[in-house]
């Protein structure tokens, strides 16, 4: 069944609290203004959505000011679209342009300032050419740099009931292509075949596109969790795992399921039966007053009656929105509290036998009576099809 | 029809005479090492291939060195498949780690080395926290930062007989994906239903996905060419314009096709037979001893007939292969010389009417005869469906 379309983007209030709560943080910090240019927080500030940040081309920039509307300092190309958000002072110049692709209008936006924020710490990265950012730094001596980092991960973290409405309608996308997956998954059918039935249903289902499709499929179990598919035919006794990050709006799914290929041996049920109980006591610890390491070690407890080496992926589930994966990390070091209204995933993993691993992950909205589920739960036992 | 499976990746004889030939260029450059860390270059040097590049958060890290293999200090997620790869060197961290994401041992592989590579200049990105390559350089404080942007592009730009037989798969495949467009797409069907046939049918023709689909559908022409689709009906007299970039083991095709709905009128069939003519010249003109700039000009003087402003969309077409755009530019600052094995996109626009715009695009090999197309080209005069 096709999901109902989504309205695309957000009435224009939403974008202004989003500003308006950075602001306040801003003054709190000191900051006269802050400085965006990657892809989430460009469209999470103004609305702009396009595919085209998949050209690493052109830099685009946004700039938070003390007060007042977000302004856009962006390539041409892009003027007409950014015309329909919410934003009136968009400056353009004709990019590309390698002497100045957007530098000179840059420093004129912020040669008036003395403390401007930059995200420039974990899960940053500085989309614009290293060399621009030197010559920038440069041409504004008087400039201090702070880093937004958290400032801006901190408002991403809690979601609106809005953003809660689009994941959750993506999520229930997701929840029906998973479901749909044995009516084409079996024994002799090449591991590529089904990453594509796979994103074909996604699309049917509704889904903008699914641009996240990993997996395995291999006897008792997987190697890895982030591979692309070869045409290997599924195999009886395999364990075939995909995980998917679908989009709708902008906003993702991130969930996986597993299923035994024609029979299951009983480790490979015992991983499972860890892995989902792991789950379940992520539910349970996903509400206000924990923190990200509680709920880490609530899964972790669970984990360890099969695999007691904390693992090697770093961590158990993490943020999700406007990507893929966000902040915060469900991790030891990660001390962020739960707030109502996070949306995250649940990801608990387990290494066992002679080099194979499994991973569930589920995606939950924070709620005082715990993580409420938006993906369909996995069933309790390793379905085998 | 569905195209033969393309084999994965390459043979190692690829791999090394890539890194045989940066090393041969570094030797004259007087460079002891360049560091990579973007997914093309990875997968260039490499042959590590993952959609995790779409998780922001953890960095990865390749070093050329002066001679021998590359080697991968990469979190630990992306051992298991690394180590299917050529690389015999992978040194890891549990990432994600805040702390010191890789910095360590960044830093102890680094401290050897007087002069380094890092690419910094156009069409790049520092895919890791700004805040982490500045304390990656205070540690440090002997090691001179050179810009490889030129070299490493220089090596990208020209392709292999087997990275021509990928582009030119992905381009047939791309191809008989928009062959099928006028099947589904007519007046009144949504165009976000047409987006998602396109997407479904790209993978039902061998494509891995089509993660690049923009295009419009407006009266007479469109406003912008980046846009993400609404639910909006086609309508007779539209014109719709659907631009793809589909992937095949990692290499893109990127080309476009513009249909008129029902009927056009004069000027849309105008504007369309300017810019086939201007793809003609940009054909003719693609041949090694001409410079980017030359290719540009071929096709400007064809534009002038009906748009002498020059565009805002800043150039005329653009490199193609482990990424939807690439080096070099068709413009009229890039004085890049044409060289045999070029693989090009022929991008030809033009502003007409009210705020109107029309593109063409084809995907080309630069031969000593001009282009050589891996498309099929566009028919000569604007397709009414």
């Amino acid at each position: 069944m096709t999901q109902a379309p989504a309205l695309r983007g957000f009435p224009e209030a939403e974008y202004a609290a989003r500003t308006q709560l950075a602001q306040s943080r801003m003054a709190e910090a000191g900051l006269d203004a802050i400085l965006v240019m990657s892809e989430p927080e460009v469209q999470y500030f103004t609305g702009f959505q396009t595919l085209f940040w998949q050209s690493p081309t052109r830099p685009w920039f946004v700039l938070i000011p003390a007060s007042g509307k977000p302004i856009a300092l962006i390539p041409e190309i892009g003027a007409s679209l950014m015309r329909r958000s919410w934003i009136d002072d968009i400056r353009t110049w004709s990019a590309p342009a390698p002497q100045d692709d957007g530098i000179s209008l840059l420093t004129e936006a912020l040669s008036p300032l003395r403390n401007l924020g930059v995200m420039k710490g974990h899960e940053t990265h500085l989309r614009m050419p290293l060399g621009d950012w030197e010559r920038l730094m440069a041409a504004l001596p008087d400039l201090h740099i702070h880093d937004a980092t958290h400032l801006v991960q901190g408002l991403r973290m809690v979601k609106s009931a809005a953003e809660i409405d689009k994941l959750a309608r993506i999520c229930a996308i997701g929840s029906a292509t998973f479901a749909a997956v044995p009516d084409y998954a079996r024994e002799g059918v090449p591991l590529d075949d089904v990453f594509r039935a796979f994103r074909r249903e996604a699309l049917a289902q509704g889904a903008d596109g699914a641009p996240y499709v990993v997996g395995a499929s291999a006897q008792g179990g997987y190697a890895d969790v982030i591979s692309p598919p070869d045409a290997t035919p599924l195999a009886a006794g395999d364990i075939l795992m995909l995980d998917s990050g679908m989009v709708l709006d902008g906003y993702y799914c991130d969930f996986d399921r597993n299923w035994a290929i024609g029979r299951a041996d009983d480790t490979a049920r015992r991983a499972y039966d860890v892995l989902w109980r792991a789950t379940e006591a992520g539910l349970a610890a996903a509400r206000p007053g924990n923190s990200c390491r509680d709920l880490f070690q609530a899964m972790s407890t669970v984990i360890a009656e099969m695999d007691d080496s904390g693992g090697d992926i770093g961590r158990l589930g993490h943020g999700l929105g406007l990507q893929l994966t966000e902040q915060p990390s469900h991790a030891a070091f990660d001390t962020t509290e739960l707030q109502e209204n996070m949306v995250l995933t649940l990801e608990p993993s387990l290494s066992y036998g002679d080099g194979l691993m499994m991973v569930h992950e589920e995606n939950i909205v924070v709620t005082p009576q715990g993580g409420r589920l938006l993906s369909t739960r996995a069933p309790a036992e390793l379905p085998v099809i």
